[in-house]
């Protein structure tokens, strides 16, 4: 039950069986920052190239794949003033044809980011120079080293996690995800101070962030795809394209989940979900994209209690 | 300004150049009822084929194509005591290959839809049997003629709205549809009490229902897809397939929505929705998903005060 | 057997329960003309509406739902000499953001199509000028009457066919309908003098043609979806979004061929299929996608001979 | 110009960042010998996991990124007689629900493969016992390491190659593919002696081969995705998901080609794409799919030549 105090030096724009830059334990807290997607740090100086540099990998003693590593996101506090978006809706998310950028207008724009606040102020746009969006900061890209000793670009996702983009990852939320390397090598980076639904701007706030987790390694306990535990709800990612693909993976995440861990196999999972569940999209930009399964705790205790 | 009661006697599972059953004005209210998907009215009698029976289409007077036919929904009440939902995940909606409904489980299970009480449970579950979901009444399936002189089928949806399936539908919505045909012709049906994001089980829980609707002519305002206004926010739809061109139909109309009625034209419109979009998944079911885009009238107040 | 002459008067945009123009039994031929999709005829004259204006419906005697109708194609010829197409690849059918038609450019041109030639030569582009494409006319789009009385617009296809934007459909191949409406009402129109695999500019060659069709109904004999007979090959077709869905429709409808019809059940059909199937793409550009599963004759004629 | 007989003895199922095993100039010819799918070798032996073991990487030497690797395929001949394929078409290219392999029947079967004759012959499938397949044997899997120092799975695709499974890989075709990492490090593996379009079974006919290859570096040459001439066509080829984004990909690739090096820029490569591209279906089973554009150089000599 370790508290590590970790700053990185070395970063990697790819998940996969790099050397490990800590040895933690399970149940070990660490505090620990990020760089922002574009590789800045918190003086706002490039340190690494561009293209969500993690901070890691860190090495689970212990874990093996067949395991799960979980991840209790503790604390996401942007660790600097200056946040950016880019300005345009990426063009696969509009009508095929859809005008894209006008050339007399800027690609991105800086935020004014004011964690005393907890709210963010574009710059540089008159129009919008009144409005405040309200902090909600989240890890866009997190996760393991994935099978068969690949190493994958930090731009997209997969079962191990990666570039999922979605708002859910906040501090107070556990993230899970399935080990298949030794030693899980979990890493993390690309914190957002505030996303909408879907990253469709192709950025949500970029900044970089102290940050703090707990790993909780779960031995012999297999899942598919990345797994999450919200104040409200349990929810299951799938990340995939088209988002048809990221649903079904997904909803049979959520009815494995069901099963194996709450004991609804048979049709009562199919039954509850169908008046249940509810779905949320992570991504709609990166390479993979990424929707959400969610059933709310409310339910789970209503579905599961003595009578 | 007329309030019009109205007893269905005809039905109709296309949406298409029928014949009429009443002409109104914009701003009058009709009180009428709805058969369940299956036909079957507040009586539990068979009066009708099965497959989304419309009530209508109703007549707006003076309603051209090119004007905006609103719809606001005052009241949707199931008006008996049985609802039922099927029973298993749609094969579309998990992984390929993933198994289907064992042959000893029951396709179909009842509900019983307790207003007063504000709940429904389920019946002949015994595992469910302590289950009350809180009711949630929604239309699934309404809309107007399509453009073309088409009769396109009530289990589909197209511009012209249709099976949506969207839980976001219900009473103190307004729903906006683009007018095709001389008198736009709306007719509605499919009353679900509640249903889960994305009708993943191909149902919510059916049932006939008393609804009261008010229409609003928005003449020479013409508008690509179907739209709503709800207490908490302002939404787009798209339906079709695979749900990423869902997405691209619901995110193009909302842009167009910000430009021609908030004024949020350039980049403007654009910035708001990379960090403050919202998605909804209507429906993962029927021949056309969708994909329904949000703004919070918040985040709509914020950007558009006077400073 | 009789040979009908039949001059159009009215055409339909929709394919639906239309009054039929001419009623004919089963083993009649038919001579008649189609315009081309923007309504202009033989004299290039305008004669109504665009979009894929059809010429009939023809009432077949005794079709009931459940058959199927084989409509032989005997005869397709241009009849006048200007062909249009357009010039630039659909946005649907290039990377997300790829740049549209500039606007100095035409946005379409006309061919010289020169029937005795056998070619088509586009005119105005000096740089194509001595260019020369084998004619291969083809029917663009043709069908029945929907399942459930709908009125589908010709600008898209689904299990009754449609604009289907097959370059197969060139005479001597046989195509087949399922029959939804009693009569089948089989309508037909859009014919291409030339087009490429999927239809990317939106258009083929677009022309008007003379007609020459047999049909031959097949009593409870219910398919799927629309099937043809080429030379070459047995062939299936599915119509929808995405072409992924299209090979699902196309695939599964060709193992139901194989075991009903040629006595391949099991996994005779899949074995045979995973080393022999072939695929073309019909449309990358209509509402529907189409997609063409194929199987040779060779192959066919070396798996059912005696031994 | 030197000619290699390279025998290999270590094996990767990544394309990646490896050791090379051998440098090779531009101009060289390589002879050496794949395992099949599974790892086993030309006596039937398993010397390697399975999973489209890979032999190589080769660097080539001075290439760099932006560069282009051509590799001309010379020979590709199954090495043994045994080859095996999977005995049912996979569940995401038929209709959501259709039914999987029963569980009586083989997962796979075993092929007699004679090279002399040129045909294969499935076994133990008695219906089939006098089915001969004419041998087309193709490559499956190969590629060159991703950008980014990726180490991606060759059971997937993407811009580097990989496993796009295209029938069209045959002896006497040039593959290109664009160059990320100095050395280029190609490598190649999963020899298929025959394989129907879209490899939906998830097998060609799997087999060891010998394979011959000469590669040819083409300075400052920066492709998209990898292209190939063929004695018939060149191609371009996309590797994605859905289908309908591999059609993008190829199709923007090839509109790219057509402009550098045919001088076909503006509308001319449209116009011409419209009435004469073809389209092929590599695969529909892996991760990543792939779709081909083909155009013929019958057309490209009619379309380039001096008039």
């Amino acid at each position: 039950m370790a508290d590590h105090r970790f700053v990185p030096t070395v970063f990697h724009t790819t998940l996969g069986p790099h050397d490990p830059v800590l040895t933690i334990e399970s149940g070990d807290r660490v505090f620990t920052t990020t760089v922002d997607a574009g590789g800045f740090d918190a003086n706002d100086n490039p340190v690494t190239p561009a293209g969500n540099p993690q901070t890691g990998p860190f090495r689970v003693a212990g874990a093996e794949p067949g395991d799960t590593l979980a991840v209790h996101l503790e604390q996401i506090l942007p660790n600097r003033t200056r946040g950016y978006t880019k300005t345009w809706v990426a063009a696969n998310v509009l009508d095929p044809g859809h005008p894209t950028l006008p050339a007399d207008l800027p690609q991105s724009i800086d935020w004014n980011v004011d964690v005393e606040a907890g709210t963010a102020a574009p710059l540089g746009v008159p129009e919008l120079a009144h409005w405040r969006v309200p902090l909600a900061p989240m890890i866009g890209c997190f996760g393991v080293a994935p099978e068969r000793h690949q190493a994958i670009s930090t731009a997209t996702s997969e079962r191990h996690g990666g570039n999922m983009d979605w708002n859910g990852f906040q501090a107070g939320v556990t993230a899970m995800f399935p080990v298949f390397e030794p030693g899980a090598l979990f890493a993390l980076g690309d914190v957002h101070a505030v996303q909408g639904d879907g990253e469709i701007v192709g950025t949500g706030i970029e900044i970089s962030a102290d940050v703090v987790f707990r790993v909780e390694l779960l031995k012999d306990h297999a899942i598919g795809w990345p797994r999450a535990r919200t104040p409200d709800c349990i929810a299951t990612l799938g990340n995939a394209r088209p988002l048809d693909q990221c649903v079904q993976h997904a909803t049979t995440e959520m009815l494995r989940w069901l099963a194996d861990d709450y004991g609804l196999d048979r049709h009562l999972a199919h039954i509850i979900l169908g008046q249940a569940a509810g779905y949320q999209l992570g991504n709609m930009f990166d390479p993979a994209y990424t929707m959400v399964c969610t059933l709310t705790h409310d339910i789970l205790r209503a579905i599961t209690r003595t009578p």
